[in-house]
């Protein structure tokens, strides 16, 4: 094996390095070419699959996770990529690069690099399919607001949202049907379109250097191209080509679908293969699920990281907590419903309703999800196109961001229905739609608390005077809708 | 048999005869007395068990549910109660009196006499052990307001709402702990002290002459005494004796107890013992149930008349849905928690949070409940205390009862979570938390509907123009907690 000088820039740890080289162009090289590289650091051996990305280029990306020199080399089926090797030094990260997100103490988060992690989520499912322009105005919006993690789609969405074609398609067409709209498209599904995934991984890429996690949700029903009946051949070279692609952005979660009761002629077994064929392709083993529909899916699936939920039926608050301990995994509302005002029972909560939802998750020791299906005054809806969010939730959602980063940075332990904490040092009980006077409070013995009360629609904080301790009859503001918050100021 | 001659004034189709013997003053007359009456009226025969009133009066009440000329007589294994008979007339109710209420329809209620009724429900648990003084408040206050069924405890009721004695006791008293709260009440399980149960029926006749039905919780767990605790043999001769006093009186319901799970000691088949019990005592078959926690309880169970729950954690609006399928019964949301501001999570509801629990059984098919902790000015609460009521939902209640008296003389059913229709006449459609700018309207095909917009709590119903069908976008006002109504005008 014949090693290249390495004449490359340094690579960031978790950052990404790719190797391109020539190869064929004739035939049909998403089929008929293979091609792998072989990433080697001490004893750590990752072996990486490649991917065409058009007019003769392969390339094979890769983040590692470890500084130092690493060597790699090729393996294809073709001689002209064969036995390509190189090394390349990984330095450590910058600043502003934590590394992937990875659950910790069961329930939660950190990146990589040990900073704390708290997701605060919302949707714009189709906003990788938009212009450039609405596509800057979404990152705009995002660079202003609460969201550190933001879930779209990979395949084009269609419905009343959004009527017009994607730039792109993630096949190659073969006939588009005009005029009969009960035709079917036509597509070659042995080819998929690089310029497709070269449009995804730059939204991917543009949320990364803002800090933004982006779930990608692989599958879903919104279709009117026929991708949700992919043949299972197609599914397969599709998601090892998006692994292929993306698995090496740090900023990557996988989400296999948003709604598998609606997809048409799935089965659970269909699940079972699409997952397996992620997690075969993805070698960098990116946070995955499965989003249920008002319950965890199949939640004691063994490849799921986290559990994903989108509420139809509004939960109990003993619910939240029976899927977390169900599932021993973190919990995410992820869709709780969109602030909206339009015909659809999941489109039309007020942003009073949606701030409450989040509150819930949060002393459930979940993380919460925002959604808007307003109209923006041109006819589009932040969670289907992005652009811009016009609605009163958002605003609410920097508060209650602030909130929870505050404290100990660990996530939020519940210990009932509405009380979580952080070590003892940090309370907050919600009270929902109730408002008593006053309310006995249940803390750590042997320590003295400042308690304030918190309002997450007018985004107050008051302070109550004096120290208060466990027992003690907290004064309340008779007001719903209140988080009691109380602070550890000294042991005693 | 010598049948005296009839000198009574006649008794009221549904009404009470009362037959008063005298007997015995020696000995214990709860033990060692047996009397009982058969009434006859052409090939009907009802035996009726009689109760002992002290001061050697012995009393048998009947409630006649045929007009007519009934005979009875009576058994005994005293002489002088044995073989005494006489002739009563039974004529038709007058207009104030309509029997008492039976389950129609499956899911809803009627009056004997064909009269709808549609409950909705207040609680003042321990109101018949106030002072007169008190009593007369809660009439009043009854009389100006929503509620035609009310739930009350009948015995005596511990706790921070009432710590004053009642003024009676249902056992006769033995010893009372005085400077020891430990030590138990002593009590003679053998003998019930009638003046007990005499300020009780007044009680229930007061509700009677105000058409008020009164549901009568007979055990609970709020007890200092020890009559949570009676053996089993004092059980069956309480509910025998409750039985042959009250269950006359047409406008009883029974509910076995408030909250089983916090009942010292009582098993599964303690409650099917007491059940059993009150079968055989109660000759007119009033109402029977038990009220579940957060879910029916034992659905199933052959014996009760309709499904009462109390709500500990708030449902989700399908699993009223689903209860009342289950059960095949009416559902009473008989205590969805109290308005109020006490440091209790089921006594610290919003008056909007109330009302809008009552819209959500509403629009469930189901019956809705009301109930208030707020405290008077006097350290007082309605719910417990009766008096007077301070909140600010009962008058919301009266405009739901409104509501939901309007349109034809039936109960609504739900065709779908937070919509319910009765007959194709009249749809409510309740939002909750969403707030649509529009909403595509289900309704029977060929008919022609006016719609308006209900703000539960605003108390307005604002009329929209036009005439509605089947598939029609309804214009909404995009507030949250909005009832859409639509009414039928014609068909076409």
């Amino acid at each position: 094996m014949e090693i290249d000088p390495d004449t490359s820039e340094p690579t960031q740890r978790w950052g990404i390095f790719e190797l391109t080289l020539a190869g064929p162009v004739q035939g049909n090289p998403m089929h008929d070419v293979e091609l792998s590289a072989e990433f080697r650091l001490g004893g750590r051996v990752v072996e990486v699959e490649g991917f065409y990305d058009g007019v003769g280029e392969y390339r094979v990306r890769f983040s590692p996770d470890v500084a130092g020199t690493w060597e790699c080399f090729t393996r294809s089926n073709r001689d002209e990529m064969f036995g390509h090797g190189q090394t390349f030094v990984c330095e450590d990260a910058d600043a502003l690069n934590h590394g992937p997100v990875v659950v910790n103490d069961k329930y939660h988060f950190l990146y990589a690099d040990g900073t704390p992690y708290y997701p605060v989520t919302t949707t714009c499912y189709a906003w990788a399919h938009q212009s450039d322009a609405t596509a800057r105005r979404t990152l705009a919006e995002l660079r202003d607001g609460p969201f550190n993690r933001l879930r779209m789609f990979v395949l084009p969405c269609d419905g009343q949202h959004n009527p017009d074609e994607p730039p792109h398609y993630p096949f190659e067409l073969i006939d588009r049907p005009v005029g009969d709209e009960d035709k079917p498209w036509q597509w070659n599904w042995a080819r998929l379109e690089p310029a497709f995934f070269r449009n995804l991984e730059s939204r991917v890429e543009q949320l990364s250097e803002m800090g933004i996690e982006a779930e990608l949700v692989i599958f879903h029903a919104h279709d009117r191209w026929g991708f949700s009946k992919m043949p299972a051949e197609a599914r397969n070279r599709f998601i090892r080509y998006l692994a292929a692609r993306l698995s090496a952005y740090r900023n990557v979660w996988w989400c296999l679908c948003e709604d598998t009761d609606a997809m048409p002629g799935w089965s659970a077994a269909d699940w079972e293969h699409v997952a397996e064929a992620l997690q075969q392709s993805d070698v960098h083993g990116r946070l995955r699920t499965l989003c249920g529909e008002s319950r965890p899916y199949e939640h004691q699936r063994p490849w799921t990281t986290h559990t994903s939920v989108r509420h139809i039926h509004v939960p109990r608050q003993d619910e939240l907590l029976d899927w977390r301990r169900q599932t021993h995994r973190p919990l995410l509302i992820d869709d709780p419903g969109f602030e909206g005002e339009k015909p659809d029972d999941h489109a039309s909560l007020s942003a009073e309703e949606l701030v409450h939802r989040g509150w819930q998750a949060v002393v459930a020791g979940a993380y919460p999800g925002h959604g808007e299906m307003l109209d923006d005054g041109g006819g589009r809806a932040w969670s289907y196109h992005g652009g811009g969010t016009v609605g009163e939730a958002v605003e609410r959602f920097i508060f209650l961001r602030n909130v929870i980063e505050d404290g100990p940075p660990i996530g939020f332990e519940p210990i009932g229905p509405y009380v979580a904490h952080k070590a003892d040092k940090l309370y907050l009980h919600y009270f929902g739609p109730l408002r008593p006077r006053s309310w006995p409070l249940s803390l750590t013995r042997h320590a003295v608390y400042q308690i304030d009360w918190i309002d997450p629609f007018a985004m107050t904080i008051e302070e109550v005077d004096g120290h208060y301790r466990h027992g003690d009859a907290a004064p309340m503001p008779a007001r719903p809708y209140t988080v009691l918050r109380a602070r550890r100021v000294s042991l005693a």
